[in-house]
């Protein structure tokens, strides 16, 4: 069985549809030169960006804002080794107009982390790509 | 609850027992001066370095060899927003040695993907660094 049989590549529909499932994503960005991750609740807006919730003085909001970053989210399954992943890649923006921070505040993420303050963050979902991993056992 | 209430820091003993316990992660690097991750199957070698299996020919071994990258792993329960995420940085290398290659064959880390040939990668734990989420309620 080779690598493409393994693999399935997903639409992006298909990808927005998976990624609205899942509670957690990871932002990937570059903190001080070196390769960065960050855990983090998101949510989807109507026009497919992500957005995250976060402290107004947070590092991930200082390293981010104005640059591109990749978000990723998944689900893998031991028993069958099978699962998907879905990586956004875009530009992320601090939003700063305050009738849409209104709007976000409402209808955006929540945090798990409790916030004294929020600030959301906008990654543009300028490319989208995504794969299946088929339960694949063959010669394993 | 401040942010510093919902999470606590995990000792480097800690951080490797937990990623012990998990057969994914992500591997975050630079593809073509952009942020790129990629989950994978890993294991831990003895020095707790972090053993990856893939195609020779991948783009991930082009890309990460001689490297610093970052390697994550996490769980997350919604049902009580709690959690783990831990991180793993350090030089990534592609294992070249025959002898060390044949070791890891019979004790290193196996793809759920299907390989043809596999090469292992190796990154270095030269910084370990996690996190714990406790289940944060209040005020949400």
């Amino acid at each position: 069985m080779s690598r493409n049989d393994a693999f399935r590549a997903l639409g992006r529909q298909e990808c927005l549809r998976l990624l609205a499932g899942v509670p957690v994503g990871r932002v990937i960005y570059t903190r001080q030169a070196l390769p960065a991750v960050l855990p983090v609740n998101f949510s989807l807006d109507t026009d497919a960006s992500v957005l995250l919730a976060t402290s107004p003085g947070s590092d991930l909001v200082r390293a981010v804002d104005g640059t591109v970053v990749a978000f990723e989210a998944d689900e893998f399954r031991a028993e069958t080794r099978s699962g998907w992943s879905v990586i956004v890649t875009g530009r992320a923006t601090v939003v700063t107009d305050p009738a849409e921070h209104e709007r976000l505040v409402r209808t955006g993420p929540a945090s798990w982390m409790p916030l004294r303050e929020t600030v959301f963050v906008r990654i543009e979902a300028e490319m989208v790509t995504g794969r299946e991993l088929r339960g694949a056992t063959a010669g394993q």
